[in-house]
């Protein structure tokens, strides 16, 4: 059989292929988007594994949407309105690819940001949408130029990540997200609102969620791999209802319900007194892994090299001089230092920023200390 | 936002509405697909969902293709040569979704039994494929009327269920499978065998897969909800190396991969001393039921009533003469008993037979009994 149209551009993720050489103990990955493993709270999803044999029920098939108590729990917690609903997915991977099969034709123009998350951009291009990029600023996106797509009145959807975003660690001021929630009403575009990293702010105040300035006009998508853990593929898309209903109706035929087993689990977690002393402790850790990382690239990289504070997430995106980043990335493979360069981050070759995008969770500081060492002998060579 | 194109012909799945009805206490439901959950494995998955959190790695971000040990237990297991690869879906739907996705294009034909399995239609539906129809006969499907769609050299591939299909039982012929597999080779055209039920076999002899007749020729979807537990969602989907391969591609950007701690439990469990006597007790009791709602059917329904002996499975279908079989399951469905007519198994409304799909494995004998006697009035009424 031949491939169809729609899988014919589509490169297997770069990402997950370093991840697999990465995993050499002769190298130390700054490479994944990894939460650290010592971190799980397994000691506190101990007894639910335990109990889960005394519910058969949850073994059974289910409802598509998820398990009912932990969508009941959802509906509270995340305070969704009666208009709206919930659906929970196999990763929030999955709920955005849900929403690209439910809402966008081939041709369909879509807006992200450049760089923008490598997920995004495969699900976007099996849709075989048109990607409009936006560049990024400290604050968020370049707000004329995205008014300026929106005003073209034909773009579908607004894809972003205002919280940490994934890769540059940008968060959105809350003039950015009041404006883009006012952009999306005005020029009736739904904005796609993916928080995966938002429970790991380390410093600075919450911000409102951009979509809560534009309710009717948004999906919010959610993922428990980041404070829950990424093995049990659980995340959420809420938004209006008949939208949720659209994505209930892909997710039948993509795979009929997420896991239920895991599901139970999950709301056992959430709800666990121990949990919110849980989520300190890794804001902290990766608090401190952050702050180590700026130091050391502060300290050891030449001065052409640009890092931005980072307030959360799991990134840090280091700025270098125009370079063919791809051919520096694998040079740091062979010197014992996998990362990721920029170039993977853009859905085209135009307007690439220079960078590389460096993961501070997933290393101790010792780790951290010497891949820093290992990256500035390879980036002195390069730029 | 609208829907998109390709989910504007897509009606939610009956079958999954009417199992929201048909769980009130009142109404008897032989609408479901689904295993008794008193049967569940549970017991055998104790120790192995204690041992979990002992294995931090598997809560961890894995490989899309499935963790590596389960892989390694089905290469061996299924005996899956070294030019072929495998991997792990979210239920064997994900596997026929990713399927439809890495190779149909829409308006490209494929061809499926009729009447055929709902979530197939679903699935090629939204793949917005041309669907050719092949009749089904005692054997298998009818092979004059496949050479002919075959001959069209247009056809990209035939999805076909050869072990006691869903909705009709029907298990193809040695001679069938035989031909099928010579016909896709001579033709080109790759199998896609299904086969969810083929350990539920309760008498007749094992048969090879049909895809053994045409190995390049054919991907293979398994299914581990009715030997082990649905609310898990694992499957496998094996054959070629570049197939899976494309597969692989498309499950990247669809969920990442599929739940690991699962997978580990699923391992153990395929691999208890205990699973064979577990099949063992499970076609007992399914053949059990069967008989006895075979011989409900034979003597408490009209004559003009027809229903077929079947071999495993978990569905017996009882043609009836030509009547409105959907207001004779509504009505069916008011005087406490819950079926599925046959229209929602045809994609579209041509050569419909008139029949219902009854499922003997979640119901004991006495409410097979009642269940049966409730649907006689119904359908003399009707007929």
């Amino acid at each position: 059989m031949m491939r169809a149209t729609s899988l014919q551009n589509i490169k297997p993720s770069y990402i997950r292929e370093i991840l697999s050489v990465a995993n050499s103990k002769d190298i130390i990955s700054l490479a994944g988007g990894l939460p650290d493993q010592a971190t799980f709270p397994l000691s506190l999803m101990q007894s639910s594994l335990n109990n889960l044999t005394t519910l058969p029920s949850l073994f059974q098939y289910g409802n598509t949407a998820g398990y009912a108590p932990l969508l009941n729990y959802f509906k509270r917690h995340y305070q969704i309105p009666s208009s709206h609903e919930a659906i929970v997915c196999t990763g929030s991977q999955q709920g955005l690819d849900l929403i690209a099969r439910a809402f966008v034709n081939p041709q369909d123009k879509v807006v992200l940001e450049a760089p923008s998350y490598l997920g995004a951009i495969q699900v976007f291009g099996l849709a075989q949408a048109k990607i409009e990029s936006v560049s990024q600023q400290a604050d968020g996106p370049n707000l004329q130029e995205l008014e300026a797509f929106f005003a073209q009145r034909d773009i579908t959807l607004f894809y972003a990540v205002p919280d940490f975003h994934n890769p540059t660690g940008v968060c959105w001021s809350l003039a950015v997200r009041q404006k883009v929630g006012q952009l999306c009403q005005q020029y009736n575009v739904t904005l796609i609102e993916d928080v995966p990293y938002r429970e790991l702010r380390f410093s600075g105040n919450e911000l409102p969620l951009a979509s809560s300035f534009c309710p009717d006009h948004s999906l919010v998508l959610r993922s428990f791999s980041k404070i829950a853990t990424p093995g049990i593929r659980l995340g959420l898309v809420s938004g209006k209802s008949d939208w949720i209903a659209a994505l209930n109706t892909v997710k039948q035929a993509a795979d009929l319900h997420s896991n239920m087993p895991m599901q139970a689990v999950l709301l056992d977690l959430l709800q666990h007194e121990e949990f919110p002393n849980h989520l300190d402790k890794l804001r902290n850790l990766y608090h401190e892994r952050c702050q180590a990382l700026i130091n050391l690239l502060t300290h050891e990289l030449p001065s052409y090299c640009e890092v931005n504070k980072v307030d959360g997430g799991m990134f840090v995106w280091l700025l270098l001089p125009s370079c063919d980043v791809d051919a520096l990335a694998k040079s740091a493979l062979t010197k014992g230092v996998a990362v990721v360069p920029s170039s993977v981050f853009y859905h085209q070759e135009t307007k690439n920023e220079s960078a590389l995008r460096l993961n501070f969770t997933n290393s101790n500081t010792e780790e951290l200390t010497e891949a820093v060492k290992r990256l500035a002998k390879v980036i002195k060579d390069y730029c």
